[in-house]
């Protein structure tokens, strides 16, 4: 693996799953892998999960880490080639991506939509521009449009809780439901759970349905053949997993267009699956998209699905680091 | 020992004092004790002494330090349970704390009192909530109503100044004293002071005075059976050491009931005392809380008091981890 | 060494230089230097190559590295003596450089010229307080009026080219000229430059010519005895390296006189020199000061010289490490 910027990076999901669940039994079965390199990582924008999970992989691999917030620590980058720079971004990527490029070995970006252009957010200037200019592998942190390092810990927390359960079928229904919000959230989230579940659908793994209601269409591309129904209540019936997430409108792009409470998941909603686990990437406003007494419940992965970016991260840092060999 | 919270978590205050001592004669004799373990360091407020002491006493025990400063590198924490998240708080501690606690063995937290609301400040609700959520270990970094950890090296402070000392009684007079301030500032090192240093006295170890303008008592719980005297002079009176300290009101919750100067620490307020030491736990602003001619005079102890903080940190670390193997 | 504030502190540059390009050959040579030691970076300003170099350079040796941003981690310094702290500054450089000189072995700082008051920032009060008070080794990561780690690290970039070179003569011409700019930006990069530039050219090593519009003259102490043109065409002939910045007027001081654009950097203007060189310590604006096709063509060291950050930092900390043995 070169660069993990989606699933595209992907050559095998299969033992890629198997080798986040095999860091998980193991951390430190690695930990010569990383010795005398450096993984930079590169905030643009506030995290919690990711930049500990992260952080916490790379040390298990004997990474040496430097984190950089971009903004408070340093000033922005300029993006677009071919400007004149009197504004206020005070770098150009091209400079800033090949120089942390010389003082790191792989470079871990997390850099948000702006939500105000669709066709700048879609092309993935940020992480397409570290790419081309850093020299070096790039990992994504969550991205305008994606959040692989997520999909990859969602699929070994589904895969996990297949394996334990004795309820589940071969094949479970796993479900990605809207949520109500009342600010604009990107798709980035929900996009690439869509992409890897549809991968794991295509092998046979699971049966994929998308719920949401009306003008909450994600792009085609991410949406791929999977059900979807605007009925949520529909899409419950049976489900194995159901993935909460809101995301604000792709078509009308960036906009708020319902915050309807009746689709925040309650433990009514619950009853309809087969005794369904409970997902979310977190952070999660409680009450205003899941109900305490959902994520308070046996039924809530929340916790484990979180645990499992660790291992996530560690996969992927592996296998690049592997390649740099 | 479980958490570090308060005093009410340390069984033998002697034999911690003691640790910290040997720490630091030999800083490196436990590096092998953190060895594949992880602390997360977890910042609502600022800290210069207090995340440079504990990073480097983890450090010294060979652990992981991960730092997340909440609010910059990711965003506010709901504190209080069963509420309808749709203000600015992106998050709940449930999960914060329960996820923290997966990538960490253990956990410290600095978060001081808001001083709006004394019940609220008093309940301690972000500590007591991260040692309930989080499943691992809670360092107090400063809370609403204690530092510990300082209280920990004042005490060190004084058992090494007086076992240095050829004047001093073997039960030496220690005077808290409140100084004048601009800025309501919380109660919780004048809280833990007085908290550790009663524990102290009924060991027999000191003699414990409290000295303030009326208006300024601390909770009775922490004042104890220290005498308290309105009169700073008459307090001062053959001090071995002099401990100044501002807080706001207690009674008059974090209201600032005068700033009267005579309060402040001179040189010719010194001679009141038995050549008496001079500690703060720092940050002190020069000329309005202690004059230049106290803070740069050989009795004052402000720099080996605060030198000593990596010595509380790594003792109550040490502890800990022993309690994780 | 004791301290690395400015070329003063340099006994042997020939020494530094090619410790400097050791360093970049075999970066892990002296990991053991900085076993059990700590290095604290503390920053007033923001920084990116400077604080990525500093902590991937320690590291190399082996230092235990902790930051503090000052303003966000923690609070104002105040650094005059005998004031009466009422104001905004809540700590004393006397207490937090002493302190921070208990927990760390050496300090490195980062402190920008305030542009207001001439005689104020050309005392350098920052790093002379820390020096004076720290009781550890001071590294200067960029000061009011010089940045010494940037202009080692553009001697050893020099030296690396010219010895790569078939074209230089023995003894290169560099030009450090001015560029426009709307901001009003510190003398420190350009001062430091010619200090040491200077030095090297004392030496033999190189010729040094300066050129900028009337109004930027830098103070004498550091133009020395070079050569200074207000026509810039007139310095490119014949260089071999054009070394470009831009700085506010040091005689009307802090202010902006011109933002001419004709003293931008081009590819007409780089074709006066001797198939010369094009350095910026960098961040750089595109097309504002240099142009695209200067920095994308095979003439721009801007990048290596970034690059070179890293070993021109290890050559002064494993010079320092040494000393503290």
């Amino acid at each position: 693996m070169r660069n993990f910027l989606s699933l595209a990076d992907v050559t095998d999901l299969d033992a890629l799953i198997q080798s986040g669940l095999s860091a998980k039994a193991n951390p430190f079965a690695d930990e010569q892998l990383g010795h005398h390199k450096t993984i930079g990582l590169l905030f643009f924008n506030s995290s919690l999960r990711t930049r500990l999970s992260t952080e916490k992989a790379a040390r298990n691999l004997g990474l040496n880490v430097m984190t950089l917030n971009v903004g408070s620590d340093s000033w922005g980058l300029e993006m677009e080639d071919g400007v004149l720079m009197n504004g206020d971004k005070a770098e150009h990527v091209r400079e800033a991506a090949a120089v942390m490029g010389r003082y790191c070995n792989m470079l871990a970006i997390r850099a948000f939509a702006g939500l105000t252009d669709r066709e700048l957010d879609y092309k993935e200037l940020v992480m397409n521009q570290f790419a081309k200019y850093a020299g070096v592998p790039i990992v994504n942190l969550e991205s305008a449009t994606r959040h692989p390092l997520q999909s990859l810990a969602d699929c070994i927390t589904i895969e996990e809780a297949r394996t334990k359960s004795t309820i589940m079928p071969a094949r479970p229904k796993v479900v990605l439901t809207w949520l109500p919000h009342f600010k604009p959230l990107p798709q980035a989230v929900a996009n690439s759970f869509a992409e890897w579940i549809n991968a794991r659908a295509a092998a046979g793994h699971v049966e994929f349905v998308v719920t949401h209601p009306e003008g909450y269409e994600l792009a085609p591309q991410f949406v791929g053949n999977a059900r979807v129904y605007h009925d949520q209540d529909e899409a419950f019936a049976g489900a194995d997993f159901i993935y909460g997430k809101n995301w604000s409108s792709y078509t009308q792009y960036g906009q708020v267009l319902t915050q309807d409470p009746s689709w925040a998941v309650t433990m009514d909603k619950m009853r309809l699956t087969n005794q369904g686990k409970m997902m979310h990437c977190l952070p999660v406003r409680r009450n205003l998209k899941i109900a305490d007494e959902v994520l308070d419940s046996p039924q809530s992965l929340v916790i484990e699905q979180a645990a499992n970016r660790e291992w996530s991260a560690q996969a992927v840092l592996k296998e690049i680091l592997s390649s740099l060999r």
